[in-house]
């Protein structure tokens, strides 16, 4: 019997950790978590136990170690590839790949200045012109794949796949900093909001107690 | 028969250029080279051509566009599996992964203080304490799989990898601002610099005649 664990940060503000979380949710994965409350001074001694690069989240799985958001969602669509967290199609797949990656490491302005956090509704005003440039390509890349691969679903490629865990957070950005969409990504945003896992992420994320005033703005 | 085309800016300057073109020419594939000079007025119209990102490098095969580094070799490595871009065991190809990943989206210390600059020897004064722990990181990185997963070659799998292709650029970057290395990573750094196609990127950048004054601190 195989066994994952998944170390996250706090669900209220850990951008990074809602991607695998989601992932696995929506995988029917069976999991344990462990939640490690991020800057404060035990948090670096207790990521240090599981995570050799220091930052969450981690994946165990049996005697394996696999860390960083997105290296997780590949290695889970390898070992368990009858849930397509990739789609099949060669050029659907390589936008998928291609957005996924490109939210990886891109975006930098969005995310210092629109900090995750699920359960505040925080000013318009850190939308600056960079930020706001950021925020045209993310809805652009969402136009492009739901006007391109979207049928058969209400997700960037159909059905969910590594990209939607990838821009789940970015969605509630999205609602907490009050950011205008047209009806598409509209439409996108919302269904991310109705997946049942992010309705269980959200409810945990507003019952947490921890506050990080850094990312209270 | 198939058509590669990989689009990249300066092989001086863009370490996010040299990975996939690296895996490429270690792969042998037979591709074009399109090489956008970055920085400058024409540059962003030129790679907008190409990339839906505005970024380089960007991959064209046959009908499909793929950009971002990490994301063209994923799907290099799954269209040729031959070459056997990730390793073939479990726990080897996690933690491939998990590097892979953790360069791509982290030690933004390193890369801004750090910028790659093939051709020149730059003072070592950009080294902050910022900078030493992302270098101890990559350091210990580059240990840890020598000593767990390095025999059968002198690549940090033993033979070459994605992985080596993303750290590739932080051989360069150690070698212009004189990086101290213990015996194990000096090696492996110099196991990388021994390639041929690094030689041949290397001997291309010398030959460029673009200065960006922003790299040359």
């Amino acid at each position: 019997m195989t066994k994952l664990t998944l170390i996250l940060g706090n669900k209220n503000y850990s951008s990074w950790s809602l991607r695998p979380w989601l992932l696995m949710k929506q995988f029917k994965l069976d999991f344990d978590e462990v939640i490690i409350s991020l800057y404060n001074p035990e948090s670096k001694p207790k990521i240090q136990q599981y995570s050799p690069s220091g930052k969450v989240p981690v994946l165990l799985h049996d005697e394996i170690t696999i860390w960083d958001s997105l290296a997780i969602c590949e290695y889970l669509t390898e070992q368990f590839p009858n849930y397509h967290g990739l789609p099949e199609d060669k050029k659907a797949r390589a936008i998928a790949r291609s957005i996924s990656a490109e939210m990886h490491s891109g975006f930098p302005n969005l995310r210092q200045n629109m900090p995750m956090n699920c359960r505040a509704k925080l000013p318009r005003k850190v939308i600056t012109s960079e930020v706001q440039q950021d925020i045209n390509r993310i809805t652009d890349i969402w136009r492009y794949c739901r006007g391109n691969f979207g049928s058969g679903g209400d997700m960037l490629f159909g059905k969910f796949a590594i990209a939607d865990a990838m821009f789940a957070p970015v969605v509630l950005r999205f609602i907490t900093y009050s950011v205008e969409l047209d009806s598409v990504c509209k439409d996108y945003a919302n269904a991310i909001l109705a997946l049942p896992a992010m309705k269980e992420w959200i409810k945990a994320a507003e019952s947490e107690p921890e506050i990080i005033p850094s990312f209270e703005l």
